[in-house]
């Protein structure tokens, strides 16, 4: 059924129609946000592989002062959903093959230019208008917390273009601030044609931590000495939960962050964290390879110890203890990411950000008209009950938030799904797909 | 709507007809246990009040040999029931008023009385044999520990029965053991006609404790001296979440629970804790006066300041500090409670306990055939949601459940309700219903 559907796509699609379809994207956006864009990534066929187009939206991005090339540069998310849908099945071979085929070769440009572009014409993609004003984040274009900024920002706008496009519908986007310092800009789609909710957040702040406070955020527990017991600190991240409405597409989420705490000294600690992993309702292992795979050719290109050291660490980060089963069939997690050095960890982790679209969308779009009975749609709500059973008991992000006075509790609680179940003694009969799941839950796999 | 039911029953509920239906109350449960029994309570008319009923299922209990009688002695919460509703409309007044009369008049009688019967024929009216067996109960018959758990064996029997006979439909009852010592009866009705879920659980566990997790499990955190650091410990309680279908009908939770801990020199150390709280969906005066009320009564009996106290406890235990808002409109809640005397804190106990059927029922009986909109539902399932936040991110039951190798989850988290649902942002709009409850949410009141 989904092969139908992505060839009526392939052969409805030609290049004048997506750029049409990407400036209608384009369009919805601009209705929405005062600050938003209507400029789109440019359209290229390629040879070999039908039409292909540059991914992640900061490929392709113009050098300063080329609005000309510009007005067409800031949508990519839509053009590399787009494209691994089309590539996969134009060329006659699993969408999943073209589908990397198509991302493995723009992340590499992609990743050379990534800061090319002038901070402002960047910041006309986002969702918002980033959270530090953008006159401070012009006057220092180089440190870590602006690369970070910008690059979180453009994953959340990436990725919520990748998922409008699919679903027809529109993220309510809001801005919030912390009164202590920062703010952050929720991203939320709800009750959508595809999308059951979808969540995208970013947050960046900052102020005073104790060093108590400190070293619990830190995880390996290492001493920080501030000055007159406090630390300046600064955090970012952008973290999203997706929850589909078909049962046959699974949930994803990610999360990629980077602290700042400045000792009594004067020096400065820093390091990332972050993952993405995936909750299928049914166990599909053609899409679990694509996943994992993905995430692992982002990670080799870095060391070939951070796909199965982070991939190891996800499967025992989401494990829900009292049900002695996963959340999901994981995917990759890390923290306390300092080395080897800071721009390498950077680097890594903007392979892994921008592995999103890439890892999610091509499974989405393969499953978008895939029939489900009642029992497969109840199954999916006795696991998003797990889903909230891992995020409100053992979740360390949602028990630090919820535990902080100030925090915004609604994006702390956006990814919980919009429905839930509790069946009780629930037990999948032996033999069926929902026991081959729970089997997989119990038992992670190497999917590699 | 409930009214016209209500009177409906009262004209067609003759002695005749009510004696067949506590029958074939009593019939469903003998198909269903091996160990339940067609015994019903003795029913009597009373003058003043049209039909009048013993209440609470222990009264009218025969002495030990009074089989005779006692072939009839053994459905009590069917009957308080059915009498909570007839002495209602019977009479042409308020049916909480007559259901307060009914339940007046019977739990007097029902104390004095409630240790007469001999242990093998009360067990007989159990939803299961008791977790003890009953030879040792029979053997230590004036302990403490015998007679709790044979009052939440009976708590639980009558709730149950007259869950069941307002439903329609039946418990599963499961038995489960726990490998250090003791074990449990869950009753779980799921997707009944008026039930979403309704569970109610008894346990009694014991063992050895060490001196740390006897010291946090006494709430006054009072230090307790082992022999070799370990504790005998005996634990038990009966506890139960009812979430309807209807939204009009409120959820309602107790629990009532007894703790023995015996320290190095051989002296017992002894408390009590419970409590009924009630979390409705919309905000109904006159439900909230019977179910505050009814517990009021039962307190004052005891204590002029266990209501007050033990209301405002409730109200700073069931709050959702996330949210800002309590759970529901509470009740009571106590722990810890050792004055002013075993056999007087007990009574205590016995009292609220005996309480859950006529707090709940009449409210059930009297919003059964309400009719209701698809947002007013919508509002359950969010209402339902914060149920699941509570319970899972401060309830202490729950939270040390969870925490405890060997936990039975299934009895845990039965407490959880069927379907539950997460809006993002949800704001009831200024002016309606949604909005009154919220704010009730947000500042208790006081409502008798």
């Amino acid at each position: 059924m989904a092969t139908i559907v992505f060839y009526k796509m392939a052969h409805t699609t030609t290049r004048q129609s997506l750029v049409a379809h990407l400036k209608r994207v384009a369009g919805l956006r601009q209705t929405r946000s005062p600050f938003s864009s209507s400029r789109c990534p440019s359209v290229t066929p390629l040879p070999g592989a039908g039409l292909r187009f540059l991914s992640h939206g900061t490929a392709g991005r113009p050098a300063a002062g080329r609005t000309g090339r510009g007005a067409l540069a800031l949508c990519g998310a839509a053009a590399v959903t787009v494209a691994a849908a089309v590539a996969g099945f134009l060329a006659n071979a699993s969408h999943f093959q073209r589908a990397e085929m198509a991302t493995r070769v723009s992340p590499a440009a992609a990743e050379e230019k990534e800061e090319d572009g002038d901070i402002l014409e960047r910041c006309r993609g986002f969702m918002s208008p980033p959270v530090t004003d953008i006159s401070v984040l012009q006057g220092r274009k180089e440190e870590m917390r602006t690369r970070m900024e910008m690059l979180i920002m453009e994953t959340q706008a990436d990725f919520c273009r990748a998922l409008q496009e699919v679903d027809g519908g529109v993220f309510k986007v809001d801005r919030w601030e912390r009164k202590e310092g920062g703010g952050g800009i929720s991203c939320v789609m709800q009750d959508g044609k595809v999308f059951e909710k979808a969540g995208v957040n970013v947050s960046v702040v900052f102020g005073n931590l104790t060093e108590e406070a400190a070293r619990q955020m830190r995880s390996r527990g290492k001493v920080l000495k501030g000055k007159d017991g406090k630390l300046p600190f600064c955090a970012m991240g952008v973290s999203s939960v997706i929850h589909p409405k078909n049962p046959h597409i699974p949930t994803v989420h990610f999360n990629y962050r980077y602290f700042e705490i400045e000792e009594e000294d004067g020096t400065k600690q820093w390091w990332f964290g972050g993952g993405t992993d995936l909750t299928p309702i049914y166990v599909n292992k053609e899409d679990a390879f694509h996943f994992h795979n993905t995430l692992k050719e982002a990670c080799d290109k870095h060391h070939s110890q951070y796909y199965p050291d982070f991939k190891k660490w996800c499967d025992r980060y989401f494990y829900i203890r009292h049900r002695g089963e996963t959340r999901g069939i994981g995917g990759i997690f890390f923290d306390d990411l300092d080395t080897p050095s800071q721009e390498a960890a950077f680097q890594f982790v903007r392979s892994c950000a921008r592995t999103v679209v890439p890892c999610y969308l091509p499974i989405v779009y393969k499953h978008l008209n895939d029939s489900f009975t009642d029992e497969e749609k109840d199954w999916q709500q006795v696991r998003r009950g797990r889903y909230v059973e891992f995020n409100l008991v053992y979740d360390r992000g949602v028990k630090f938030g919820l535990a902080t006075p100030g925090s915004r509790i609604e994006s702390i609680l956006m990814s919980l799904p919009l429905t839930a179940r509790w069946e009780y003694m629930h037990e999948p009969a032996k033999g069926t797909l929902e026991a081959e799941m729970l089997e997989v839950l119990q038992n992670p796999k190497e999917w590699v």
